[in-house]
């Protein structure tokens, strides 16, 4: 009886907390911005780049830190590949709660190239503006006393979105209830990856060994935008990813452009030959087969796609794109599809830099997303299968001097990184149900839930090692520059997120 | 009658010459060429590459500093252009002589980028090496008393072959003679580049203002590889060249892949649509026209294309490669039509560098080589032309906010360089036939005669504002990295080159 009883008492505590202790919360973040705010900037300013292994031991010592600071416990857990990057695992266990959710972000970052970042940015030095970088934002003196700050101004620097905002906002949330002596009504674990911009290439190992600590009801992955109105959303899956360079080769030598011209083929135009075979020009992939195995969505997950606002008026002014690829269909249908994409490429030098010559490769970076359906290898198999019906040797290696004497046209295709395939949590799932409960209760509109999210995110390993479903709820303003230059946060969502972790903390 | 018997009797003395002289100025040159080398290897040290001015005054300086020490008074011809690099001028004259021959080569380099040489080669950190770098060749301390160098040893900086090879041959070869007291029976007269690389940009306005100075009967242009067999060749004429870049975009702001793929158009993807649509798969261009203009071959350049010697075999074995472009007419017909070849293409960054990012823009550098007919701006309009025809607009500048808001496709295509028309010199020239003579007279087989070089020279300048035609005598070995990295230069190459010019020089 009780635990029938017990339940519906606790959602009337909820609806009451959310109507009372919010505007507490909202006050109290308000009241400790610059202290915060300044503690998230200290923590952007150490760089995060894989591979950069001090500096990545660095960042989870101050998070570590942070956990130490509110009396939480915290472990750095390893893989057994020398140079990653760990893990850093904390816990609040809550008596007599029956709830338990890991709460997700990563603190790592995508690779950076500062010569890219426009004058005055640099993603290591973080820089407060007054709005978008190109709408006219101005620079602002980080406050270093107690004042509001302005919710459009904008932090820059690389993770300020992606996603040391939400490792953040979760260590926030949590110091904000203690400070006002909120206790948590569930488990919370605390789980702060430091690979997943390389794919998480080491989680399966970590989950593998520790599954007993890592035992949950949910993992609340806080990573990725919100909706492109601007609105929160909720996400229930998210494609899967692989990232393939395709290299092609001609003379073995640089030759000049004018003695050996119209004669020595030019591997730039071979790679552009190859890449446009592979899209119609609508930006449909015209690969074999490569739509066949893609699992439609069920009817619950085309409704909530339905209810999700339109947002692709904003979107094109914005981005100032009037023509979208995707032959017209709805921009929610085509996150749900899979993708190719030229991340990058590169033969020779551009501008002033290039000389009249024939370069002897050309390279492309390849992303290939994936959905429901898809498998990584059956994927890039069929990116392979393309590029030897067109005449080429395909290989793994830089070709040898036989292989070149051997085969007119030879293409390098290797993984870039490790891969994986997309997931999907049911929409109907309870623990998630009452997470939007939670959310709900600090906006005054109702969370976007979407079935999938265009980006990627190694969530099938919890499912798959751990049978535990994840879900995703991101913090961030869309418009953030995420893995490329002037990455950027605005101060309102980042301070919002704080709230919405908090109310979940809090939750029944 | 003088007049008549002069012409013969210098003739005779010319045959004499050869049989008696050569041996003669080949010994000495062999006994000094530690001394020479390390000259030329000293200019070499010279960064050389336009835009970097005092370095290009310096190489002006040093060439001065030569032609003072045989005492040959020299000037500089600056054109009114800011910056620009200034022509070495300096003349010989010879009491009696009734043949002027104008000495061109030049002292600029193409751009370079030291990250792509080779490990332990650097442009304008001079370096000796025992062969081809890329066929083993080992480090050589550079000799520096007096020995025979190996003349298969090569020398790698910019500019050891293209073109200060050609500027050193010259002065070196002016040297010999005067140490030898051997009476040039030509007048001579020295012109040095520094602006060749860049499309000559000044040279019109500086022959335009010193056409008394540069009166004479013969451009010898000594700028180019020797043949691909390894002899030597003479060129009638050459390819015009035009530069442009071409530039797509797509959305203002760089895109996350997963969050926006399938959806936001990839420039990349574009660029390589808009080049694939530019050429067939055996390389030959399919813009409209772009053959059109084309003047064919006289019955003397086809014949003398006949007899040169076949070198395909050599060549793909050398580059290792099995399936050159031009559906298979011969190489010297394809180096008589005009090219659209592809000197780099870069959208982001690849590999490691690389981000799973829909960039926002990608290039392309074009060189345009033309042939006799084609027309700079015609050539151009023909390639804007095709790129209009597949719905872009074309533009000159980076668009604006309000372009990208009314133009679905936009590229900008603009001039990298000047650019300029092809060149041939009728081939039974007299005094070109008298040059070829002399030539004969330092080699035991015919040199070999090609109406028109692959490569591109502004020669179309010499018959256009001084109505003198040029002809062009190559030295250096043909594997040579001319415009790349790894540029070098053959030791027995650069020595013959010597003595080819002292037999120029002596030619009556």
């Amino acid at each position: 009886m009780r635990k029938i009883i017990f339940p519906v008492f606790c959602f009337c505590v909820i609806s009451i907390q959310a109507q009372t202790i919010n505007p507490k919360i909202q006050e109290f973040i308000n009241s400790k911005q610059t202290v915060l705010l300044n503690q998230f900037i200290e923590f952007l300013r150490i760089p995060n780049v894989l591979g950069d292994s001090i500096n990545m031991e660095r960042n989870a010592s101050f998070i570590q830190l942070m956990l130490k600071q509110q009396s939480v416990e915290s472990k750095l857990l390893r893989s057994n590949k020398p140079g990653s990057a760990p893990v850093v695992y904390g816990e609040v266990m809550t008596p007599g709660a029956s709830t338990t959710i890991i709460f997700y972000a990563h603190y790592d970052g995508q690779p950076v190239n500062p010569a890219k970042w426009s004058e005055g940015l640099h993603p290591f030095t973080p820089k407060l503006l007054s709005d978008r970088h190109d709408k006219g934002g101005m620079p602002v003196a980080i406050p270093t006393t107690n004042k509001l700050w302005d919710p459009e101004w904008r932090i820059y620097a690389r993770g300020a979105s992606d996603d040391k905002a939400g490792v953040f906002a979760i260590l926030a949330a949590y110091e904000v209830l203690r400070e006002l002596k909120l206790k948590p009504n569930i488990n919370i674990k605390f789980f702060f990856e430091g690979e997943e911009e390389a794919g998480s290439i080491n989680l399966g190992q970590i989950l593998e060994e520790n599954k007993k600590l890592l035992d949950a009801d949910l993992w609340l992955i806080c990573d990725g935008p919100s909706h492109f109105s601007g609105k929160k959303q909720i996400l229930f899956g998210v494609r899967g990813d692989a990232n393939i360079d395709l290299k092609v080769y001609a003379s073995k030598r640089p030759l000049h452009s004018g003695n050996y011209g119209n004669w020595a083929p030019n591997p730039a135009m071979r790679l552009a030959q190859l890449l446009s075979s592979m899209k119609d020009k609508d930006g449909m992939v015209t690969i074999k087969g490569f739509y066949d195995d893609v699992i439609p969505l069920t009817t619950v997950e085309k409704t909530a796609i339905f209810k999700i606002p339109e947002f692709e008026t904003i979107l094109r002014k914005d981005l100032l794109m009037i023509n979208p690829d995707g032959a017209g269909r709805p921009f929610m249908e085509l996150l749900n599809l899979p993708t190719l994409n030229i991340n990058g490429i590169q033969s020779a030098n551009i501008g002033n830099l290039s000389a009249n010559i024939i370069p002897t490769e050309a390279e492309a970076a390849l992303d290939l997303r994936l959905v429901k359906g898809n498998d990584v290898e059956r994927q890039i198999n069929k990116v392979i299968a393309h590029v030897k019906s067109l005449g080429y040797h395909v290989i793994d290696h830089e070709p040898t001097d036989e292989e070149r004497t051997n085969f007119p046209l030879i293409a390098k295709i290797s993984k870039r990184s490790h891969g994986y395939n997309a997931q999907r949590t049911p929409m109907d799932l309870p623990v998630a149900q009452r997470v939007i409960t939670a959310v709900n209760t600090t906006i005054n509109y109702e969370l976007i839930q979407v079935p999938s999210l265009g980006g990627s995110l190694p969530l099938y390993l919890f499912e798959q090692i751990l049978n535990t479903k994840p879900i995703t709820l991101p913090i961030v303003n869309f418009d953030n520059n995420q893995h490329a230059e002037n990455e950027n946060v605005k101060i309102g969502f980042l301070l919002k997120g704080i709230e919405t972790m908090a109310a979940i903390m809090l939750m029944k």
